[in-house]
């Protein structure tokens, strides 16, 4: 099985790590490697149809800040110049055009690739068009790290759920967000912990994009498209962030044994990003940097999940499962996959 | 596909309504019908190679008591006189011998018949004994619902985290001690509460089995044997129950942001019942009458997953949730599966 791998920055970097622990694991399941035949970088590339060596890449990222030794201009080129089975793609996210991730991942299902991404902009953005070209070239698209994280939200509805008639999935899907909140629970300001995220590296500079939620809405669209099947993109989210939360709401909240948590919610017909009262003790008041969801089954009743929504390793654990996923399907098919 | 189900309590009835709500997903996620071929209470049954009317096993056993009109004394005679492709068996557990269910069980893997069971008894007392004569006869084994009922705990470690080596799991596994213990959180005594357990219907009479940790028990042993690989019984479980728990415990932990929990954890060398203290605002927290698990992992760290753990449907939902897990399989290999 060959990876061509388009990003190679935290997550990149990660999945390379990953890759590294689990050759035994490929190898006993499988029967086969599974190796990296080119990756890039912004700017540079490196690739080896026999297989590159993933220590050496992570070692000279780090020396030289570049992956590869050779630059390249066009993207999509070096992408034609390859074999490979699945692409990757963990490039930047572009919320605004999809950026160098929406190119890459259109090109790789036109030519039939098998694609894992855990880059929102193209999924907030583009997603029915770039699941007809899946299904049209019969290739699978699999996102499991967009939305959440390690939490194993879309592969949980598609595979132990698949019986359940789902009525709607309510979330914590940003982690500095909760972090915020949760830290507020305990009397901080909302000035205050958003320092102290940022300095324990959970914030960015800029924070905007967490604390406006609009994080949490890429996700929304995410799991509206994925897991209800509609056709929505960014703009269509009624978002509210957790700017204008004061300790006054949150005391306020707690002396009716409740907190705040920033809740996204999707059903057939809302699509919703906003600050909620969730009773303590719910599986969506959960404390820290946690990602969490709550999925309303028609059988099984409300079914929760929670993992770590963001981190090196943890996000690309979602992309060894979605590789995982795509390689038993091939192993059992004996070949190509029919469908996504 | 044909389904011979033995037990028709509450979950096999509950199971029976699922039958009647699913049959157009069947027909259109496989093509076919799925049919109840026959279904045995504890000295009835009913019999149709063309398929019996779930509706009209229902109805009977409201008005009658009965879910057939004909007696039997030998269950596996019954058994080998029908064409089947699954056994659902949901017959009452019995924790000391494993009671009818171990038998029929046993009889329809020898057949090289798939199986979905949620009877705790045979999986905690001949675990490995039958996965082993599964793997012999290439037959499917199932039983999600035996452990969390509704809660997707076993398939999850199955699918989505397959890729992840797990070191631990930890988890409120009976809904009954979970909902006496978030209560006696408000400041109620344990005797005070069992007894609106009890009226509530959420405790037996003789409520030994679930207060005591031996239903816990039961759920840590069948994920030993089926996550860790391990070759433990019931008896090898360090189990202390609930009883004890003052509400000065409960009190004092509230003190220190913490509250007590009935938790079950296994391991590699771990295999215990006992309450702990829990901080507030962890995935285990949980309050009511939700089961919940945490899941360690060494890529993806915790992966924490809630949901109902009995109940009529509920339960049955876990049943579907194999059922369709099953098919798929065998749709997927054009036939017969090769391995369990």
């Amino acid at each position: 099985m060959r990876i061509l791998m388009t990003g190679f920055g935290t997550v990149g970097q990660g999945f390379a790590e990953v890759m590294i622990l689990r050759r035994e694991f490929f190898i006993e399941r499988y029967g086969e490697d599974v190796t990296f035949v080119c990756v890039m970088d912004s700017t540079t590339f490196a690739k080896d149809q026999a297989g590159l060596d993933p220590s050496e890449l992570l070692e000279r990222k780090k020396s030289t800040g570049k992956v590869g030794t050779e630059k390249y201009q066009d993207s999509l080129k070096i992408m034609d110049s390859v074999d490979y089975d699945i692409l990757v793609e963990v490039s930047p996210t572009d919320i605004k055009t999809g950026g160098a991730g929406l190119k890459n991942i259109r090109h790789a299902l036109e030519k039939g690739k098998d694609v894992i991404t855990v880059n929102k902009g193209p999924l907030a953005l583009r997603f029915n068009e770039l699941v007809s070209l899946a299904k049209k070239n019969k290739c699978k698209f699999r996102f499991e790290g967009a939305c959440g994280g390690a939490m194993p939200i879309i592969n949980l509805c598609r595979e132990s759920l698949v019986g359940e008639n789902i009525s709607s999935i309510r979330g914590i899907f940003n982690g500095t967000c909760n972090f915020i909140l949760s830290k507020m629970d305990n009397g901080q300001s909302f000035e205050q912990t958003l320092k102290e995220a940022q300095q324990l590296g959970y914030a960015e500079t800029d924070p905007t994009n967490d604390i406006e939620g609009y994080d949490s809405a890429c996700k929304v669209v995410i799991l509206a498209n994925s897991i209800f099947k509609r056709d929505v993109a960014f703009s269509d989210v009624d978002i509210t962030g957790i700017t204008s939360i004061s300790s006054e709401a949150i005391s306020l909240a707690a002396s009716n044994n409740m907190v705040i948590r920033l809740i996204g919610e999707v059903s057939c017909d809302k699509l919703e990003v906003a600050p909620r009262l969730v009773p303590k003790g719910h599986p969506l008041s959960t404390v820290g940097t946690l990602n969490a969801a709550q999925v309303v089954t028609d059988l099984a009743g409300p079914i929760s999940v929670s993992g770590r929504g963001a981190g090196r390793i943890e996000t690309a654990s979602a992309i060894l499962s979605d590789l995982v996923s795509i390689m038993d399907d091939r192993k059992e098919r004996g070949g190509r996959c029919l469908e996504t």
